[in-house]
């Protein structure tokens, strides 16, 4: 397929680019690592052979939210917000991004996420979990807190997307839970388990109810939550938690078909991706790749390519839900709407073997 | 849910309800379903109870397909649409029709399907198969024939959609295949098989390139077309029959995406509904019953409603695709689009039991 | 996964071979198919190289069925068992044979089969439809037929699988139905569309009644029948058709459970295998590849290898079933049974890319 | 269906019911549930009405992994196995039980169960998680340590299931995750997110290859493991880990085929559990209530009798998966294995309604 747009795709300052990486990385690897975050114009070569139209950038985690010391977090947004800007715009058919906020002040949150988007064409935010704050760094703020309607109530102005990021405790909490199984810590479990009572403590806590515009997004195929929806809206107490204060009457499952999103980002998994369309239809799913994490763009779109799915929903999770959801067809980025299946190279009979099956069709010559 | 559309039920005139009945039903069953064909006022309070807004309604089968006579034909397909277009008139927001036409001569069946749209305000055609032709009623008139072609432009240009619906063979050919296990004939098995070759037929013969525009429908799943659409692809032998006028690059599953659509009628199959979801997305199916073949709207709606798919699906299914196809938002009609979950009461929080998964969810008073 | 059987796989008497090939492809194609199915000994390489340890081999359609005259037909069942017998006999451990019976004579049929089992070692019977009879050789027997139970009785008491075969009518009936879309006469359509038929009228006149114990098979992912069993069973109409001597109280999804078994030749689609798994459970359908009416083995390997199905459904498919099924683990070709999936090459951390999903876990250097 | 097995059942200690049930309930709630797992005999008639033959009991959560003092901890696991060896003695065709054992002292854990096992007929253990240990208790022991390899000696030696339950932390860890979000941290999300973390914390320790035969199992859809193994399996980071003890070859995948089960209890979703077969097949999946923390059996049977899978897969998740992992078809409890889908009343053509499916079908008497 072509015209895919993905859109949890990292990028780094380049200052601090391969010292990060440390945190994610073993020692080779963070060299390169580290490179491919800072380096953005060299992606257009893979995204072409990946039949990958356009990425939406964002600075890699923790980004702002890692900095528990309110100025450094809101000067490292403001340089990542000026600085992808600038690359945007030597690009923009190919390159869109989403802003760097800190949290630790809703208010200043909202204010730079409206410059972003206003002034510097931002497409939403992109937001790594919880912010860490005070004096050692270990609290964490979650923008389920009422101090954080500001903060909603801005994104329901801009009408721009809010991505939810996992990321790493900083520095490490001494958790009895990981401490000795580390390896289930970061994107192989505990990502998810972490992000997954953030974003339902924003959707419990009524964000969704009070600010009904406001649409948010995460990926790895929706960090758990899909696939245990019913248990989930079964098991919510409403009579023993009183104080919860998403509406009586809704469920989880009732914001996923109104406010939220899943990307495909780093979990190419058929069989996930099949439950996730079965939970959620194929208008809440984005493909996506979480580039540079994944290894490059190419796996992850054979994937996609040869994933068997209708066209339609191929075409949408592909393309069109990204490109409507993030306006895309609006200038300086003027994607086109409405391309055929055709155009995009989805369908159609090729001479192509397996297992691509929707490619796998030839001219048969035997009954 | 509420706000359902349903497209495939059926009616018939009064003075040959009843008997025509007894083609489908031992005797005392075709009494009833005789009457029930007849009356069309009477439907609306089960509608009311089964959640179903409109039926579009269509002669029932053969209809003008099972008069060999060209001229007995095209008598009942003119007396058809001027009677079904008085009834919807006296209550257009729960009933609209589709035209019955005689095929005998695609240039008459053309202009008989303009003025039952133009002047009568029929939103499409319904034709039951093969038109039976020939002295002994025995020669099958099929629509990949290219004299169809101006059949095929009109419908194009009056932007409307065709549903093909199965018929018996009248009289009943002496088919050895059926001759000794009848009971396989007719809707347990013999329709589809003969049906499908006949959808297969105007696809193959290109069709669809000439004609873009056109839509076509047909029902009961899809008359088992779109779970064998690998095979059917992979099989279709480009090479061996040049004189197949399918454009050379498409297949059978690309038309699904552009000019094909399905409906549930009379085959409430959580898994065979699953399946075709799968093959051609929730934008091409379209919930149906199948009234009166089927007793009654409120089982297959219960099933309908009862379904394991998301609330974006389920509002596809059953409402949104009917209604975009068919503008049923446009005078006299004017259904509104765009009603929320809620208005249509998809999902929420319900007090009610199982199975009835969707709306299962209660106030959980335990851990 | 090593280890597969294939159950579906054809040869030819090198007599006759070439010559009969030109029914189901061009010319050009006709020589290659016919050496194809003439030469068993070299299939061996490719059989390694696609990790298939066991072909059962079957003469190729129509075999006696397409022969009206009862003695040339079963001379040519009698020559083609003793052949295969010989051929199997040099290496059991990759080949076993399903017997070739001719249909005109139930009795016949019954003690051909039961030399072919006893004293060949057949691991059972393949028939390709309906028998061909009469003068002009148009006259189809069906073996629903009441004489038939005596060969029915012979199947179970030698407790072997029934394999029903599509084929072409010969000659070909002129049938208004394909006579101008001859392209979906064969396998693309029209092959499923009359063998369809058949097997359910074996399974409405109470054949599996009778004889419990009778296993049948069929191919291509069910010959249609199994995504449409819910409206097959809603609409076999027990009271209209008082004749139909199946038990009144089952329905054809019963017999799936306990006498039926469909195989994936010709058919490698993801989608229709989840819908068929669905529908029967794994442990009903067996992996085959219809040898060499597919180009090869490797095509259909490939597919199957890297479905996203869980490790013991993908063991049960492609080994399991059909060993038990077929008690190939009794000499002389002394399967081995119980194999592990570490031992069959299922599952496990490798280093190969996508899109072979359940082979494509790498050793990922990054959170 | 007749004849299910459930093997998540709750049962306490009469003289505790009532008490503990307040962790779990809202006041009101409390005294019938404490009613509820006190009372075991009372459950006879409402297993009749479900089609329930059997209930595997175990003493409800936290049970012997709440206490910290190691000497109550194991006095409550000795006094609750002797207690339910008496009730199932009074009626073993009902009832068998799960040993609970204190996990304080790895040598006496394996010791009580071999007791359990082997003196008083238990079928395996249930662990409620962690066992809290410690002077003030918020010590979490976990049994992917070292130390406890010789309770896994134990397991396998005996060839029992162990079943790991979630649990509260007791006393509740000031967790800034869950504090301003109670609602999320029991059975609605928390439960599965701390539990799956142990589950493969043991799974990543190598048990199952130092013990091949060990065989675990786990309730509520798999407690978010099984629609996630993609990527878990694809980010567990074999290099920068090498301190993780399992093999460097296997995935967590492959465990799930060879040692790992799950059961359906507390989350009767029809989408996780056809996701859930998907990934591990029926094979590895076993019905379950959770009784009587939901609130009776009559509703979630409802619901498993009218899903819409095969019937061979419902017959293996509804009772021989159970009845085979542990061994009921032996004494005392003689269930009988192979009976027919007939004898349990599963498929048949039955007079009832929808949207039980699988029973709906009637004699049509209609085309």
């Amino acid at each position: 397929m072509k015209g895919k747009i993905i859109i949890e795709e990292a990028f780094n300052l380049p200052r601090i680019a391969e010292q990060e990486a440390r945190l994610y990385a073993s020692v080779n690897a963070a060299v390169l690592l580290g490179k491919a975050l800072a380096d953005i114009d060299g992606r257009i070569a893979e995204m072409d052979e990946a039949g990958v139209e356009m990425q939406v950038l964002s600075l890699t985690s923790p980004g702002p939210q890692g900095l528990s010391d309110p100025v450094e977090a809101h000067k490292m947004a403001v340089e990542s917000n000026n600085y992808i800007a600038e690359k945007v715009k030597t690009n923009p058919a190919r390159f869109a991004a989403f802003a760097a906020v800190s949290m630790h002040d809703p208010k200043q949150a909202a204010e730079e996420l409206t410059r972003a988007v206003v002034e510097l064409g931002c497409v939403g935010a992109m937001i790594n979990d919880f912010q860490s704050s005070g004096p050692d760094g270990n609290t964490m703020l979650f923008y389920d807190h009422p101090s954080y309607d500001v903060f909603w109530a801005a994104v329901e102005e801009l009408d721009v997307l809010v991505y939810l990021h996992p990321r790493l405790p900083t520095p490490l909490i001494d958790d009895q839970l990981y401490r000795d199984r580390r390896w289930l810590q970061a994107s192989a479990w505990g990502f998810a388990t972490q992000l997954s009572v953030h974003i339902l403590g924003i959707a419990t806590s009524g964000v969704f109810d009070r600010f009904p515009g406001v649409q948010l997004a995460f990926g790895h195929m929706g960090e758990h939550i899909p696939f245990d929806l019913w248990r989930l809206d079964h098991k919510l107490d409403r009579d023993r938690f009183p104080e919860m204060r998403m509406a009586k009457n809704r469920t989880i499952r009732d914001y996923f078909a109104t406010n939220m999103h899943i990307t495909t980002s780093g979990h190419f998994s058929t069989r996930s991706l099949h439950g996730a369309i079965a939970e959620l239809s194929a208008g809440r799913i984005m493909f996506s790749i979480d580039y540079p994490y994944e290894d490059g763009l190419l796996e992850g779109s054979a994937w996609f390519d040869s994933l068997p799915l209708s066209q339609p929903d191929l075409l949408a999770i592909g393309r069109e839900n990204a490109l409507r959801l993030l306006k895309l067809d609006r200038a300086p980025h003027n994607l086109k709407a409405g391309l055929s299946l055709k155009e995009l190279e989805i369908g159609g009979l090729k001479g192509v073997t397996y297992p691509d099956e929707a490619a796998s069709l030839r001219t048969s010559t035997r009954a």
